[in-house]
């Protein structure tokens, strides 16, 4: 038992980034301290901590810790048995530092989703090497334990589909547009305001933070290579006021939805906006705040919520990782042996769906029947449409559509062959329903 | 590693029980043995089994494995690694096999909440006075991985408070009395007719099944011993139809809900109707899902959601545990050292909330002063008030009151000096409002 020999042995930690996240795990492991013996069977301390500036005040005292400018040097230290990546990038200090604890046999606690998103197969490969352990709970959902609801509380399953709303400035933005009216625009500027986003922005807007999560909640579910670079990107900078009010008319909400499921195609993975129904959990999902779906063979959906983002939730991610550690838990990567898992084939939205489709149809005799002649010409057939009045002139009548389960291929050439009739105003939208 | 030195080694179980969830065990291991062994880098076998009656049909073949009619000779085989114990109940068979798996250091997995409910301090000192490992996520909330998140995944939490709806009959008895008007010994009824109910009822409708869940939950939360003894219980019997009507009205919804926390009073454990607003997620909750909200100081609110019930998602959960095992994870039965948990002192409602009244009024000239004065001078303040019209003679109008966040002792003086002015037709409802 974890609280028997090693008892007294403490388990000592090196600590590279001292931003909100890791301020966050210093406090706990301050405050905390005793809670954290009598759970681990031994105490958790930090030996030496590494940033970019040494002098700044953080709150906390740091006087009794160690001191490296060099993450890599951290890593390596003697009094280091975890190296605790906080620091972030997908490359440069954190790899290098992350590289150098592993080839020493210490194990990796890390938050940094791009680094994992980028080089996960190639670090997981050397941390089992070496019979190290790399984890990463609080690069996925900030505070929701999912890698470990899924890679330990699901082991018994076939995935079947994990789906997630994993960005909070996204979710928020879409929430304020349906709420206030707002457009995106005025609602992006609110965030830089607040200081919601990222340095880079698209990171957030353009899906690819939220991207780089559903590509490792992937690996794990699939038994897959990372594969990142297979992620069907799309962020929510084209998502209408309008577009949120017919959806919702229809009884859905729009979401950028985390989507990755397994078909005799290959590996979907897309991160782009969703009609979701309204009344499911997550269409109830408003403001800041995750939620990731796992659909397991035989336990069925199991639906996480929580705070995917701040100081207490991602260090209390952070922590999972410490203390499974500390508790003599030592488990792979991603859930199987790296050198088991497989390339998969990407496969772009392989799987049908019913679409919501938005067409701007010039309003003259002949027009519906040429866009409808369209779409049954490629198989698409319609399962509820309403076209809007409209009295300006020139007459645009807002039509919209929600399809039958057809394939993305299908609805593409039909949107193609929309586009050569001439009667649409402006290009089609077309935005993917997943059914829940 | 799990996955290179004990690489080849089996994990060998012995499986007391083949009712829904032991063959749903059964089926996960027969059909998917390949990705088990993958995920726990080792094979994980059946070695024997033991049930009541050996020769039935049960679906699956079981003549590979030994049989035992003893369970006790079950858990004392050579050939077994791991007890899992699926029998059910509180003593007999269940306890004996449970502590002869133990004695002899061998790791026991159940989803027995009456045992873990009624003898989990012992049988944690036992195990980890043989260095054997005990678990159970089976027993709470069904395929929902929650005891993981709670003592892992939270793990560097301090945990302010668990909620949860854990009984899926009560919660479906609850919504369907909303959504069809009918009454509650209808659906009671209905329940027996369709097989939801356990052979004796009370274990549910009367809260006691989800009362055991509850205590489990507290232990880990609070580092207490198990304390079933002292969960507050209330089924769901005396709710009726304008209850929830009414509470609607107000905007909320009735739950058997289960809240655990620790106060300056000491342990507060509760299985009890309450009210919780309609917009929260335990207010959306309809039909037989179950949900559990951990509440740490650090992560906020985590909302669990899953099936709580069935064969599938109850093996499910009974797989995580033997996955666990079989990649080398060896944890404390209830979060830390059975040894260190505290004797919690029990706390009745110690958490001062709001209450829904609802009062039948003898409608004559004072009535209201009457009662308004008794609420007055217990220290009850009123928040929001509704009198329904009554045509009916004699004239009983029905009052609903929210009071202010006020202590059950105040609000218990308030109705027994309501009681004695003669102008309450009927006695007083109260639920509490648990606040999300």
């Amino acid at each position: 038992m974890t609280h028997s020999a090693t008892a007294k042995t403490p388990l000592r930690l090196g600590l590279a980034g001292l931003g909100t996240v890791g301020m966050g795990v210093v406090k706990i492991i301050q405050e905390k301290a005793d809670l954290l013996a009598l759970r681990a069977g031994r105490p958790v301390v930090i030996s030496a901590v590494a940033a970019r500036s040494k002098g700044k005040d953080r709150g906390y005292d740091l006087s009794g810790y160690g001191w490296e400018d060099d993450p890599v040097k951290l890593a390596q230290r003697e009094d280091v048995d975890i190296f605790v990546e906080l620091m972030g990038g997908s490359d440069g200090p954190a790899k290098a530092a992350t590289e150098a604890a592993l080839a020493l046999g210490k194990d990796v606690v890390t938050a940094n989703k791009a680094l994992l998103a980028h080089h996960g197969q190639a670090l997981a490969e050397l941390a089992e090497s070496n019979d190290a352990v790399l984890r990463f709970e609080a690069a996925v959902a900030g505070g929701i334990p999912v890698m470990k609801a899924l890679t330990e509380g699901l082991a018994g399953n076939g995935i079947t589909r994990v789906i997630g709303v994993m960005n909070g400035t996204c979710n928020y933005i879409l929430t304020r547009m349906e709420a206030t009216g707002q457009g995106y625009n005025a609602l992006f500027d609110e965030c830089a305001r607040l200081g919601y986003l990222e340095a880079d922005p698209q990171l957030d807007v353009g899906g690819i933070d939220a991207g780089h999560k559903l590509s490792l909640l992937a690996s794990v579910a699939f038994g897959t290579q990372v594969s990142f670079g297979a992620v069907e990107l799309e962020g929510i900078e084209r998502i209408s006021n309008d577009d949120i009010a017919h959806a919702a008319d229809m009884g859905y909400k729009i979401k950028l939805l985390g989507v990755t499921q397994m078909s005799a195609r290959g590996l979907e993975q897309r991160m782009t906006p969703c009609l979701v129904p309204q009344t499911s959990p997550l269409g109830q999902l408003d403001g800041g705040t995750n939620m990731v779906v796992l659909e397991g063979d035989e336990v069925g959906q199991i639906v996480l919520r929580g705070a995917g983002a701040g100081m207490g939730p991602t260090a209390s991610a952070v922590m999972s990782d410490i203390m499974d550690i500390a508790r003599g838990t030592r488990l792979t990567t991603f859930g199987q042996p790296a050198a088991s898992l497989i390339k998969a084939t990407p496969a772009v939205a392989a799987t049908p769906a019913s679409y919501y489709l938005r067409l701007a149809l010039v309003d003259k005799p002949g027009s519906m029947a040429k866009i409808t002649t369209a779409l049954g010409d490629s198989g698409v057939s319609i399962d509820r449409m309403r076209q809007y009045g409209q009295d300006e002139d020139p007459k645009i009548a807002p039509v919209l559509i929600v399809t039958d389960p057809v394939s993305r291929e299908a609805l593409d050439s039909a949107i193609a062959a929309m586009e050569t009739t001439g009667v649409l105003a402006s290009p089609a939208v077309a935005i993917r329903i997943e059914q829940l």
